[in-house]
């Protein structure tokens, strides 16, 4: 299917995201990338069209959500469904693998997201004893 | 601490990375960022110097695991520990908080590792519709 990456003695697995060749960092990449990973997430909410997504997702360009849609459908964690309708009605979904994929992101977004309170006053302190950045 | 994001009536918790103005979003990016999860992923397998993280993380520059390093460790997920050697010895090591985080994304890493089959395959498919990209 693809060339795999010199294996070694360490590895358990024949991908490795912490080797630069390794086809795993890309997909890495797509998944945890800052439009990404917000994509995946709102796609485990339910399926949404283009414009839904766009506003659930807070900042992002239509051009960049473009291109993050079409790299997780190329990786195959995320379907899109055109209606032969005029015009035509896109839902963008989660696959079965997109979906085990969000829920472990869902994880970590609602983990640092209880755990704010947390980053913000270490930041404080990080800003004090070096007298701010 | 800080001023805290405006809620709506669909958010439970009071920090929400969907919206663009919550300090969670950028936290979320420092620990899913290309550099970040790497460096967090690595230091989950134990405490590095400098450079044997910099080896670790193949592919990452002097530069940007400096940057990565000073985020991580402003947003209280790694302790920089420098003995008062000639010269300095320092090492990195992930705080409880951090362990709770890298925990999360090593279980995701591992994911994506294991399911690279599939994605490649998909890929594969995809081009193949498309006529390649």
């Amino acid at each position: 299917m693809t060339t795999m990456p010199e294996r070694t003695a360490e590895q358990d697995l024949p991908y490795d995201v912490f080797s630069r060749a390794c086809p795993s960092r890309g997909t890495l990449e797509h998944v945890t990338g800052r439009w990404g990973a917000l994509t995946l997430g709102a796609l485990f909410e339910g399926s949404f069209r283009f414009n839904e997504l766009r506003r659930r997702v807070d900042g992002v360009s239509e051009k960049m959500l473009s291109q993050t849609l079409h790299a997780l459908e190329r990786d195959g964690l995320v379907h899109r469904e055109a209606q032969p309708t005029n015009p035509p009605r896109v839902d963008y979904e989660l696959t079965p693998l997109g979906r085990e994929v969000a829920e472990r992101l869902v994880g970590l977004i609602e983990f640092v997201e209880g755990r704010m309170g947390d980053v913000l006053g270490a930041r404080a302190r990080y800003d004090e004893t070096r007298g701010g950045r």
